[in-house]
């Protein structure tokens, strides 16, 4: 079953997004990718968000641009855990998005990440570890992440100077 | 009948929308003012907006903070001109607002006023003009007030420099 | 007879403005796109600010970059409604068209638009909204552009993740 | 057990961060609220993100202002959930903090929130809405606090405008 | 006859750009301080422009905030130096001003000076400058108003630490 | 006899800044154009800034990037005019030299010009200004330059919308 | 023998500045602090800098605001370690005086530290932490500074939440 | 024996901080440059920090992007002098990491730097200026540094102007 629910309002997002979707293959969650956009789309957005706790959904990735209203909005039609993804457009390099996401008012949090790719990625690490509070298996894999990655630093050599 | 309604997340907006309140009583155009909150009351929202066509609405002028979704939003579900009002908030004077805003993807506009009070009452004149159009009186009514507003400033007087 | 005027202050903001001009053309209303600059050609902008009421035009769509002086100075000599775009310079993005267009002290409203293109064309389906308050016809072609605009995004696929 | 740990640089920070603890409180969630800073015990920090897993810690809700490095250096040293929320200084009214919470490198993710109070209070209710994933109970209480968040929105009045 | 005047949208400008006139008193230059508004009086401000250098104007410093067009349109309708002073608004510290006003396009020039009362001073200073280049006794009074200015900084204290 | 000093921090300013040096050429203006640098050769920049004056130096138009010194310390050696052009760094887009430049202290004037090549072209125009003031001739120029500007605007094109 | 010269430019910058001289005082070690404008004494400031290896300083500190020019001059003319502190001004709250202040091009370092009293006290820590890397005494009473601080973080109490 | 370490969060930060490197070279001062990661290897960290000092580290230059904490974290575990130089990110121009770097609370100081390679160069370049304090073979390096930079200015031509 569908864990994780990846949304983004266009398929121009993707190359941000599927950060997030190569993330939870590698730890073997069960995910899907969408396409919902909160302007053009409003009613799948809702109808999306209203389903997604009896669907089983655990969390919800939501990547959005500009006035990035996506995450908010979908976080405003369901108690499942909203995770949030600034994706940096062409002019303000995403900080617009930060801001329409992050500043949510009180009573309707959104999780936010990064801008960009590493937030995609970090927002599906995070997922994992929501997971992985409930899964022996997935933390000890969690960990097994942890360990690599640390081991990718240490193993890193630094040419001369030029 | 109402021809504008003016709508914000919460009745602690209103020391800011009621600008825009008080331009239209100046100009006589039936309006109405609601507490209709994105993340709150997100069906009332859209029903808000579906409706504002039918209800014979001209333009709704909706105020918001923070990662201010209700003026997008409203937009997203009606083809109704919605006109945007930054409300301050506590800690980023509004900025965060003013993105969120007029930030929007092509598609669905949002026409943005500046942050606060100033933005409200414009969104206000703004609705006015849109109505001037078609009405010779509310035009005549506007050039009254840009007289009145041409003769105040004529009028000012600086004191001495202390 | 021309409905909407887009002005800009130079050819080189035609790539941003044209965008506007598109969405007007695809809606089949009358509009004329000319260069005026605030700041080169000041009288020509008053000129063409008094006049725009007596000529018939709806709605002014003035883009502008930098220091953006010329939707809010057309916005002080007419009260035919003026939609602002923040054309992108290039050191600082837009953001200080955005503010100069968008912080317009009370009494002279400018509705203001996102940076760049998409902020264009969104003026441009703003104006349509306006005109079609009035219009029957207008106002089912904007019901029918959001419904091919939301099949499009529905018809959006996804492919792998690389 | 106490499932949730609330930790803050300060006690100058409980002000803000108090609103975490209400959530908690509000909902039956146990918690522990301790100060713990990552510039001045940092040992004390990597003992507390070492031993969260272990003590049965679900989320850790960390609050830091300035350069905040609090929640990203626990977030380093555990997988379980760390969630930050920005506590506003006296000089950049929290957006340096933001940035410093938010930005974390692919690999390491802190679930961001808004600005002071706010992301407080949305920290606590994000953490709720994990907990609730396992919890059907909890997931009621969540959706009966939506309920009451709305009817609240829905009773408030506008007074007339002065 | 005035050699200089001082500009600004309203008479609540005041208090920042009397700095202005209390230094050209100071140095006993002859000005004139009007209220000029750009966007309320516009037809005034080009009068006022255009007569400027038969008025034997050597210089206008115009004090604005917000969407600051004031001393930008001014230059746009003279040939006198124009000397721009961003006045702090409500809600973004002068900033919008600043780049409002500093940031003109290439071919009409507008001198800026820093947000604020220091601003109008140095204006004023600067304009003094100006003259002093053709004036040696003006030259002199500058080079003693330095002097006096550094004498001021070396008599300066400092108490003990408390 | 020259009447202008260009200076820059160093060569690799000279593609900005000679925007200026071709202002003052194309009106005949005598102008010298050298690099000095405040951080790497600052006792010539104190002589540079105490001998203008006395050589008959009627501005000195200062380019400067990053932490922008020059402008404001020439200024503090000199009663003549300073001129400060914030010349656009790699990563701030010269909004740090933008605010070195302009947040002068009450005292020590720096009329400061848009960020890049359209600002050290203004404060050339502005230059010219100035000399103006003093010079029929140049005031007659001026006005050509004007005309001509405002020619060459009246003679854009706007292709057909792509 | 003086080791350490605190520098600032105006008695009004005493506030912030006297947190370095606590500390000093706190440590021990042999400190000036006097008033040094780069603006209105520039070539006070350029003997200050000049002398002060010579006469055995080991760090200057120097606190400015707005277009922060002190520390960087000051490091032009000396070797001597240089260490900036950002004095926060009344509009942009020392943000003008960080990019002033750090952002010195390459071959003249300055230190920067935080805005206002804090980075001004740390300014002093690091200069003692400097001093201490030839001084076994210093740098034991450093590691007992850093254990009193951790031991009132240990010792903070939080009340209940409200 | 080594005096200055040079640490990186990821080898992708070498071209920016092997200018730090190729200074120390230039001056012989002994140094090593590692990767270590606050967020991927803290443990590593921490044991860096701690041992600096036994192993005669003087000076240690940490180079981090984004959510920059490696200069403060390695702050707070050890009393030998930071100096921090902010990295470029890919979205916000070392905007983010100059903040996470720069406002460190009071107690624990880090010497911040320019974002990205100058600022390592400029760190390198203040690392000897502290060895200096206790070598005069070394300042007098650090004064010969200084008389070729300037020369290197003045020799520095300017071509005509296109």
């Amino acid at each position: 079953m569908i864990q994780i629910g990846i949304i983004m309002g266009s398929s121009s997002d993707w190359p941000v997004m599927q950060q997030a979707a190569k993330i939870l293959e590698a730890f073997g969650v069960a995910y899907e990718a969408r396409v919902v956009s909160a302007h053009r789309t409003p009613d799948l957005m809702f109808e999306y968000a209203e389903n997604a706790r009896a669907r089983g959904i655990k969390a919800i990735i939501a990547g959005a641009g500009g006035a990035a209203h996506l995450p908010g909005m979908v976080a405003a039609k369901t108690t499942v855990p909203v995770l949030g993804v600034p994706v940096p457009g062409r002019y303000l390099s995403g900080k617009d998005s930060l801001l329409s996401i992050v500043q949510m008012p009180k009573g309707i949090p959104v999780a936010t990440f990064a801008i960009g790719g590493a937030g995609a990625a970090n927002a599906a690490l995070f997922a994992v570890a929501m997971l992985a509070n409930e899964s022996p298996g997935l933390a000890e894999q969690l960990e097994a992440f942890r360990r690599r990655q640390q081991a990718a630093v240490l193993a890193m050599e630094l040419p001369a100077a030029e």
